[in-house]
């Protein structure tokens, strides 16, 4: 498996990531991420959390309370070391009328059959 | 050499880079820094900057225009998969006589004689 091949599986999952977040869909959300205590997540603004049970309640209430949001994901760049990986994206998101751009840290670790979540890091891009 | 020797290992690197911001050490930042290409760097706010010559010279910027930032970190948390390793903090800014809040992701690579920087992605806290 080349380095290039690997490249494409890490930025179909940090796709799969968009999908379920536009979709809502927590189930995807949970075959996506590593379910281990180490996860972190940090959304635009807010500190991080911890290990899945956390994060994923994160996103049970964003999904519960700011509905869908839209996101066009753009400048994706992906690093790899395997069995890391990480891409970088600027995530344009329209929430409830409301409209964003924030620059994102997303880390995947390769589990032995596919990628899965373990960081995402997002910040509020200014000016 | 165990995990917890290892973890050590990076928060010391992690405490490098912030002596090396206090003191405005262009220099210690060249050491601790991997040198390469896809090394990336996000300040708070911003997007992500890319390969070591463009990183290099954000830091000589903020350390011409804006003085040496006095920075209290708190919150340190590890996460270690060798030969990568990556730490959370909370990073209480002081600079210009305004003061800030921020959250940060730094990732380490050990290099086979010691751990350096190929990330740092700092974002504002907000409310």
């Amino acid at each position: 498996m080349n380095d290039e091949h690997v490249a494409e599986q890490v930025l179909e999952a940090n796709m799969g990531f968009y999908l379920a977040l536009e979709q809502g869909d927590l189930q995807a959300m949970d075959e996506l991420w590593s379910d281990d205590d180490e996860v972190l997540c940090a959304h635009p603004g807010r500190g991080p959390l911890r290990g899945w049970p956390e994060v994923r309640q994160s996103w049970a209430a964003i999904f519960a309370n700011a509905g869908n949001p839209q996101v066009i994901v753009t400048d994706a760049v992906v690093t790899v070391r395997h069995p890391l990986a990480w891409v970088t994206v600027t995530e344009n998101l329209l929430a409830g009328g409301h409209t964003s751009v924030a620059t994102a840290l997303n880390m995947f670790e390769y589990d032995g059959q596919r990628w899965r979540m373990v960081a995402h890091h997002a910040s509020p891009l200014m000016g």
